[in-house]
C-alpha cells in the first residue's frame, strides 16, 4: 500500500471526552472516527487491525473444528421471550418495532437464535458435537457508554456456541474451545492470562476470562506468581487460615470512639493494627408467598476483618443467601442492633440476626468490633467467651496479594486486566427453555447440552493499546499491526536513489507477503515520524539520501530509543530476519 | 473439508412461502434458514457462498484504489436528518429509539456517514479523489419481504463512495468504478448485462445498473443483439420515427363500440392493426401557492399508440410535468371530457386539455380513439384536418422489442434481468445538504462531488441461482461456489482401496488450494449424489471400488448428464486441468 493511495488521519490532540489512552490514541491515529455515544466508523486504519484480529480468530476456530455461520443483526423478539430474556434484559437491549409493530432486538448475543437453529437442524446424536460461531455486529445499549471501543455499544464480537450430547461432551467441546483461546491469544502476541471465572448456578470450573493484562484495567486479576494458579477476583479462594484460633489474652471493654465509624479510624485512635479490627455488614433475605408478598426476613449480619471486602459472588453462594439478598434498610438495622452503621457489632443485640463470619474472622481472638452503641466500640473480644460461636463460617472475602494460592504453591499476587474473551459452560439452560432436544443414543429426547465463547473483537485492539504505548503513540505487535513496516523515503522528490532504493524495497517487501506501507505522502520527515509513531507500526525504515551515499539505510523498531545503521544492500535480507520470514 | 465436521443440512420440499427457485433451491440445500420475514440466518453452506462473493468484491475494489472503512450499523438520525432522509425515507427507513429516548436509524444505505467522515477529514483538493466502501450488514424495512435473499429485509452490501474536487474528476471516478464492476461480474462467472440506467435529476449518463440475466428477473433490460448498447426499460429510448406523417386517406366516423374499452378490443371489434389505435390516459398537474394549498390544475391527454405503454420516467422529463404529476381523478376527467374512461379521446373535448403526444402517435394518419361518449369511438382521425397539432411531442413509451436501437446499429430486443449491482454518479445533492466542502485549488470552499456504487452481496448468490439451477437443484459457477470439488466415496468402510484413493486426492487438491469437500458422512451414493446436486458444487468426483479395479474414477460437471470415466492414476491432473490450475 501507499500512503497516498490510503487514507491516514492523526490527530495532534485527543478529544475532550476520550479518557483512557487505548480511546485517545485510537482517535488521535485515525483508527476510529465517532459518529454518536458509543458508536464509531471503524476508519481503514482501524479496519485493517480488526480485519486481522478476525482473521486469527477465524483461522483457529476453523482449525478447532468450529464452523462458521452469520446470525441475523435485527432479531425477532419471539425467540427471546421464550427464554424470558426479552424482559429480563432490561434497558442495555435495544429493542425495535417495525413498520407492522411487531417487537424486535438487535442483538447483543446469540444464544436463542443458534438454538433455534439447533432445534430445527438436529435430530440425532449422531449430528453432534457441533460448534457453530459467528463474526458479527453487536449492540448493547450501555447507560453510559465511554472508553472508546473499550466500553462501545455498536460493537464487533466473535460468538461460539457449542452443542454436545451430554455433560461429558460438553465438557471436551469447552476444553477444545479453551485450548483456541490460547493459541489465539498466543498468536495475537499480548500479555494475557486465562483466569478461573465464577460459573454461576452452573457450578463446576468450566468458566474462564482471557485478560490482556494492563495497569488499566477494569478487572482485578488474581494469580500466583509461582505457580498456573490464575482467576478473577470474583472467583478466587481465600483459604481458610492454616493454625487453629488464637487464645484469649485480653479482656472485654468499652471504648470511647467519637466519631470513628471505619475500621481504619478506629485502629488509628486505638494505635491497633487494622488486622485486629472486625467490620460489620447488615444482609437481609426476605421469602415471599406466592403472590410475592415478603412474609417474612431474616436479619444477617456478617463480620469481616477489618482490611478485607465482601465478595457479593461468594456471599451469594452462602446457604440461606443463595437465593437472593440485600442490604438492610436502615430501619431494620435499628430494629436489630439498636445503633447505626459505623458502631455495629454482634454483641449486645436487640433482636436475634444470624451470623456469618469470614474464616479469618472466625480464628481471630482479641479483636474489636462496634458496641451498637454511637461512639463506641469494644475491644479484646473472643468467641465463645464474649459471644456464641458463629452461625456459618465461609469464605465470603476478596482475597488480597499475600494471601496463599488456593493451589498451595505459594502466595496471590494481584494485577488488572481487561476482559477479552470468555469461554463458558452453559449446560441446559438454554435449550430446556427453548426445547431444543435430540434423540439420544437410548431413542429418548434429551437437551442439548451447550457452551457458549466470545471475543470482543473490536474490544481487543483497545485492550493491546493500553498494554503497549508509550508517550509517541501505539505499539503493534506484528500480528494486529495495520501494517506491519512502514517505509520513509527523506524527500525522495529530490534525490531520484533514495525514490529506486525505497521503490525497490517497497517491492521486495510486497513480493514477500509483508504488509508494507510507503509513504509517498511528501511529508517532513518529522511529521512523517510522528504519524507512523503515533499509528505504532511496529518496523519502520528510513532511506535517506547520505546514508545510501553511505551504504545503508535505516531500521528503528517501534520500541527502540532510536535508528541503527543497516546496511543497504541487504536490508531486504535484514527485515526478513526481523519478520522471521 | 470433511462432510463430517461441516454442517450439511438439505430438505427434501421447499417451505410453501418460497415462490421462486433460487429462495427454494436456497432453502432446500440449507444454504439459509428463516429467521422472521426477510431476516434470514447465513448456514454455513450459504456464508461460503457470500464470503466468496465478498471476497471477489473486496478484492476489485481494493485493486480500483477503493479504500475499506466500516460504518455503524445504527446510526445517529442527526445526519439523516440534515439530509431530510429522515423523514423522506418513510417506513422502509427502521427507526429505533436508544434507552435515552434518542432517535437511530438501521441503515439502508450509508451517504450521510460517509459524507459526515469526509467533512471532518477532507481539508484540501490535494487529498483527493478519495473512495471509501465498506461491506456490511444492512436494513431495509419493506413492507412485503419476499424471495429470500432476492427482496429480504436485513441484507449484506458492498456500498463505496467517491468523493472528488469537480465534475470532470468525478466522472474518472465513475467510468473507474464501472470498470471495476465489470471485472467483479466478469469473475463471478455470471451472464449480466451493465445496462444504462435512468440518472434523475442529474441527468446525464452516469448512471448503470448490473443486471443478471434470468429469465424470471424483475426488470425488463433492452438491449441491441448488434451492437453494444443496453438500457432499462426506463431510460431506453424510443426512436423518433423515420419517415415522415403519413397522408390522411379516410375520413373521420364515429362508430359504436359498445362495451369495447380497450384499444385491444376496439381493434379485435372494428377488424384493424392494433397499431392503428390510440390511447388515452389523462394526468394532471397542481400549482400550488406558498401555503401549500393547490391554485391551478392543468389537466394533460397523453396519446400513445394502441401497443404502446406509457413511460412514467420519460413522462416526468417532459417540461410542465417533470416538478410532478397525477394520474387525473374521475371527477377532473369527466369535467374535461364528458366522458368515462375507456371512451377518451383528443376530440370533442368539454374543456381544453394540454395534448402530450408519442413521437409515434405524431407520425400517425387515419387512426382510431375513443369519442367521448360512452360506447363509441372515432375513426379516419388525422392531425391538422380533424384536430390541432399536438402542444408538445415527446418519447413517453417504453420500447418494445423490433423498435431501432438509439445507437442506430441494429433493432432492439428484451430480456430479463436482476439487479445487483449499480453505480451512480451524485453530483453535490449530499454535500451540499450536509455543507461538506473543502478548499479548492483557487482557496475557495467547493462542495465534494459524489459518486456511489452498490453491490448486493446477499443478492448475487440469489440472482446466480435463478441464472444457474436445473430440475435437480443449483449450478454453481465455480468462482462462488460454497466447495469447487466434491469427492464422493462409494462405501468405503467396506474398501479400503476406495478410502485410500479418496483421501489421497482429497490431500492433493487441499494442497493445491482446491476448494474440496470429502463426503465422509457414510450416506447411501444415491442420497449422496442427490444433496451435492442440489447444494450445487460444480465438480464431482465419485471413487468406488469397482472404478478402481479397472483403473478409473469418474468425473461429473454438474451441468454434465452423465458421469465419465476418468484414468485413476492422473485424476489429479485431470481436475487441475478441469479447474485450470
Amino acid at each position: 500500500m501507499k500512503a497516498s493511495q490510503f487514507f491516514i488521519s492523526t490527530l495532534k490532540e485527543a478529544p475532550a471526552d476520550a479518557e483512557i489512552v487505548s480511546h485517545q490514541l485510537m482517535m488521535r491515529a485515525g483508527l476510529i472516527k465517532k459518529l454518536g455515544a458509543g458508536i464509531y466508523n471503524y476508519m481503514p486504519m482501524g479496519l485493517r487491525v480488526i480485519r486481522k484480529v478476525e482473521a486469527i480468530v477465524r483461522e483457529e476456530m476453523n482449525r478447532a473444528g468450529a464452523i462458521e455461520m452469520s446470525m441475523p443483526v435485527i432479531q425477532p423478539a419471539e425467540l427471546w421471550q421464550e427464554t424470558g430474556r426479552f424482559e429480563a434484559m432490561g434497558p442495555e437491549l435495544l429493542r425495535i418495532k417495525d413498520r407492522h409493530g411487531r417487537d424486535f432486538v438487535v442483538q447483543p448475543t446469540s444464544e436463542e437464535v443458534v438454538t433455534d437453529v439447533m432445534r430445527q437442524d438436529i435430530r440425532s446424536y449422531k449430528q453432534l458435537p457441533k460448534n457453530l460461531y459467528q463474526i458479527q455486529t453487536k449492540f448493547r445499549d450501555e447507560r453510559r457508554p465511554r472508553f472508546g471501543l473499550m466500553r462501545g455499544r455498536e460493537f464487533i464480537m466473535k460468538d461460539a456456541y457449542s452443542f454436545d450430547r451430554d455433560q461429558t461432551a460438553a465438557k471436551v467441546s469447552y476444553q477444545n474451545m479453551a485450548q483456541a483461546y490460547r493459541r489465539i491469544f498466543d498468536r495475537f502476541g499480548l500479555t494475557y492470562r486465562a483466569v478461573a471465572a465464577d460459573s454461576g448456578a452452573i457450578g463446576g470450573d468450566l468458566s474462564e476470562e482471557f485478560q490482556v493484562i494492563a495497569a488499566t484495567g477494569e478487572d482485578a486479576i488474581v494469580y500466583c506468581p509461582t505457580s498456573d494458579y490464575a482467576a478473577n477476583m470474583e472467583k478466587a479462594e481465600a483459604l481458610a487460615p492454616a493454625g487453629p484460633r488464637q487464645e484469649a489474652s485480653q479482656t472485654l471493654a468499652k471504648t470511647p470512639t467519637p466519631g470513628k465509624a471505619t475500621c481504619a479510624d478506629v485502629a488509628e485512635l486505638l494505635g491497633i493494627p487494622l488486622e485486629t479490627t472486625v467490620k460489620s455488614l447488615v444482609l437481609a433475605t426476605d421469602l415471599s408467598n406466592e403472590a410475592g408478598e415478603v412474609v417474612k426476613t431474616q436479619v444477617w449480619l456478617l463480620l469481616l476483618r477489618g482490611d478485607h471486602n465482601m465478595n457479593e459472588i461468594k456471599v451469594g453462594k452462602v446457604p440461606g443467601l443463595d437465593a437472593s439478598f440485600r442490604f438492610a434498610s436502615l430501619a431494620e438495622i435499628d430494629d436489630h442492633f439498636g445503633c447505626e452503621p459505623g458502631y455495629l457489632g454482634p454483641l449486645n443485640l436487640k433482636k436475634p440476626v444470624k451470623l456469618l463470619v469470614d474464616r479469618e474472622v472466625a480464628v481471630m481472638a482479641d479483636w474489636v468490633c462496634g458496641a451498637n452503641e454511637a461512639d463506641f466500640h469494644i475491644t479484646g473480644v473472643n468467641w465463645s467467651r464474649d459471644l456464641p460461636e458463629p452461625d456459618l463460617i465461609a469464605d465470603i472475602r476478596n482475597v488480597v496479594a499475600g494471601d496463599p494460592s488456593p493451589d498451595g504453591n505459594g502466595v496471590l499476587a494481584i494485577e488488572r486486566g481487561i476482559e477479552v474473551g470468555h469461554v463458558f459452560y452453559l449446560g441446559t439452560k438454554y435449550s430446556q427453555a427453548m426445547n431444543a432436544t435430540f434423540l439420544g443414543e437410548n431413542g429418548k429426547p434429551q437437551f442439548l447440552e451447550m457452551g457458549c465463547y466470545g471475543i470482543g473483537i473490536t474490544r481487543l485492539p483497545a485492550a493491546a493499546i493500553e498494554q503497549n504505548h508509550d508517550e509517541r503513540g501505539i505499539i503493534w505487535p506484528d500480528a494486529i499491526a495495520p501494517f506491519t513496516v512502514v517505509i520513509c523515503p527523506i524527500t525522495p522528490e529530490r534525490f531520484p536513489d533514495v525514490k529506486a532504493a525505497s521503490d525497490k524495497l517497497y517491492s521486495e517487501l510486497l513480493g514477500a507477503g509483508v504488509d508494507v506501507i510507503l509513504d509517498d505522502r511528501g511529508e517532513r520527515p518529522g511529521a512523517m515520524f510522528a504519524d507512523w509513531e503515533l499509528i505504532g507500526v511496529p518496523h519502520r525504515v528510513t532511506i535517506g539520501d547520505r546514508g545510501l551515499k553511505e551504504g545503508h539505510i535505516e531500521y528503528q523498531h517501534r520500541r527502540d530509543t532510536a535508528a541503527s545503521k543497516v546496511d543497504a544492500a541487504t536490508a531486504f535480507d535484514f527485515l526478513k530476519g526481523k519478520l522471521a520470514l
